[in-house]
């Protein structure tokens, strides 16, 4: 599956040509599909467990540890999970097909909207071999076909599972070019399948900010992407204090590594006193380090000192970065100043501060009372996620099926003309 | 108003922060603010109309003639119908924070899709000074900045009616950056500003193929665009054709400039013999001359030869590609093969003709049996349209306000975690 130039471009038309097989499947043929491909998936896990300890092997080879080697990592238990992710996906409402609004005009035509598929996605991913089915059940389910770009760390095992899923579409007579998976693709070849703008709809990265960044620079097709999430909890002078320790523990310890996890912590002045060492023992006893400004140190010791620099990162990691606002206008400018505009919480009891944070953030999520890491599709009902958008355009938070889709005009008509004396003339 | 590298920058950075301004306005401050823009053009009218004879004086000097000069023209009746359609725009629905969806989850969390404004909109058209209007008044109305990048040709006008629309502006309190008209901008300093994805959330080309596919090759922000408007009528067998004759005049003839307009004509083998001479005489009848493949030449006398090149032009002009094919699904594979994805329509009086046909095809508005001349914004009940989209991404076909928003997710909780033991621990 090596791509030199033209195979990238090569691959790439014929998966475009697949794109309407897969348009043309009724929502019981693509249910079938997608069951198939879970079957599959199981039916060669000993070949896709082997595959996989090739690359962890390799990734071990290469000095990978820790989270990351653990995210490369299948097992039978994963394998099933990731099934299991399919056929739930199979489960979920079909966008397609969709009409979301009606009119008859004053003209008597009758103009729908109605969802169709994107046509092309080129899904480029690090790491989890996971993405590669996740990914292709719903961008099938949605009427696409996919191009997967998995990382070179995940070769063997990114083929070994494309491998199966072949054989589901094989089966149900869609060329198997619909789900292109390219494994070993060149700078050069990525960035030609990336500017091929007649043939792919949208260009989804997931991965570090360097490979997002990448694909940004390069794509000459749409691209929806995510930095990063710099997730803040502002704890409000009229905050219920014990729910918002329950947000900001949920927020900061629950999975430390996500993009939905909090980094920052804004406490106004007037419930500092009470909030801050409190906040402080419970996040010290989970092992969270804790960085702040003046007034935070001021009222919990030992505590470093945080710059700008921790106000704008994405830690991923156990640590918080705290600050002391004079209130709610200082908490939204420090908000404004340093958000990627992925998930803002605020704690407070008062409906009207709720409503001005939420007004006066334009984030892709805003929670009130609420943890960040709800921030996902599955827990906001979107069924599953196919990633989340911090760009503000097509679909902004997290993406399902339906982001998959754009909706577009069908017309019905008795002959009606713009021009009446086109008609009178003849 | 010249910019360079730095100014534009600036420019460009001064529209995001008066971006704020323009999205905290409610419905009734953007009516009022839009009822007052209009107002101001008309007060200015003789401001406006000598600025205008400068740029029609240095038209008629560069040998600037016909169509294009006339585009370029403002008279009185003309800045009026600019002002009402400021004013039509001012009484449409407020996109801005309409609820799309809601939903309560199982943990009680209650998630709402709220539109809000995409930001920063950089506009970039030529020639037709009424775009300065059309354009700032649907982007302010969504809640928007926008940044207006006319022609040179039309410095004078866009300056002028700039100036005007700068007084409604600065009397509601709305910093004047938050409509920013550039109007003398090097080639560097325009790629400069396409590359802004921090500040400018979408740029809208609007002229000529050539200023699109600059546009395209050079942004690092989000473009939507459409090249071209190759728009193909289908006489099925089972047509009215009356009905489809109808439609091909109209299509044709009513205004063959424009990108809704037809550009070719496919004919069902079974009535061909009859419709395509009544076609002929018919169109010829109103200037149109004819270019057909050889099934056409059969049956029309004197009929010029038709190439792949004719099929893919947009002629914009009284100009008609004609070819006979063998049935339905002829015409849906030459459709596929030439079409810019934008209007297609059939006559037939089968529904499972029609249904196919829509179907098979994936452009931005589907037509059956009614004239492409209805692919437009107003038409098709946007209210006013801000270009047309043949991007599958965002919007697809005419774009009204709304396709100035983005849908993000409102959440209400009463301090629900995801991970239940974060509570129980503290």
């Amino acid at each position: 599956m090596e791509a030199g130039l033209e195979t990238i471009e090569a691959q790439a038309r014929a998966c475009r040509d697949a794109a309407q097989a897969v348009a043309a499947l009724d929502t019981a043929g693509k249910r079938a599909l997608l069951e198939a491909m879970a079957t599959a998936l199981l039916r060669h896990e000993a070949g896709i467990l082997a595959a996989n300890a090739k690359d962890m092997e390799a990734a071990a080879a290469r000095g990978t540890r820790g989270a990351m080697l653990d995210r490369l990592r299948l097992d039978d238990v994963r394998l099933k999970g990731i099934a299991d992710a399919v056929r739930f996906v199979a489960g979920l409402p079909d966008p397609v097909g969709q009409v979301t609004r009606e009119d008859i005009r004053p003209n008597g035509i009758h103009v729908r909207r109605v969802r169709v598929p994107l046509g092309v996605i080129a899904m480029i991913y690090e790491a989890r071999p996971n993405v590669t089915a996740d990914a292709a059940a719903l961008c099938l389910y949605a009427g696409n076909a996919v191009i997967l770009r998995g990382g070179s760390e995940a070769i063997h095992s990114n083929t070994a599972m494309a491998a199966a899923l072949h054989e589901a579409l094989r089966d149900a007579g869609i060329p198997t070019a619909a789900l292109s998976v390219v494994t070993d693709l060149s700078r050069e070849a990525m960035v030609r399948l990336l500017q091929l703008n007649e043939v792919i709809d949208l260009a989804i990265p997931r991965g570090g900010e360097g490979l997002i960044r990448f694909v940004t620079e390069h794509a000459r097709v749409p691209v929806i992407k995510h930095y990063k999430g710099v997730c803040h909890l502002y704890v409000d002078e009229h905050a219920d204090l014990d729910l918002a320790l329950d947000l900001l523990i949920d927020g900061k310890t629950s999975r430390p590594g996500v993009c939905n996890a909090l980094e920052t912590l804004l406490v106004h002045r007037a419930v500092a006193n009470e909030f801050l060492p409190r906040a402080a023992v419970a996040l010290r006893g989970r092992g969270v380090e804790l960085r702040g400004d003046a007034a935070s140190r001021d009222r919990v010791s030992d505590l470093l000192s945080a710059s700008d620099d921790d106000y704008a990162a994405e830690f991923l990691d156990l640590i918080l970065a705290v600050r002391v606002v004079d209130d709610l206008e200082q908490a939204i400018a420090h908000i404004r100043r340093f958000t990627s505009d992925h998930t803002e919480v605020i704690a407070t009891r008062d409906v009207a501060t709720a409503q001005r944070f939420v007004s006066a953030l334009r984030s892709a999520v805003v929670m009130v009372n609420a943890s960040s890491r709800f921030s996902d599709g599955g827990e906001l009902g979107l069924g599953a996620e196919i990633g989340i958008s911090t760009t503000r355009l097509h679909a902004y938070g997290p993406m399902g099926a339906e982001a998959l889709t754009i909706e577009r005009f069908v017309v019905e008509g008795k002959g009606q003309v713009r021009h009446a004396e086109s008609r009178q003339a003849i």
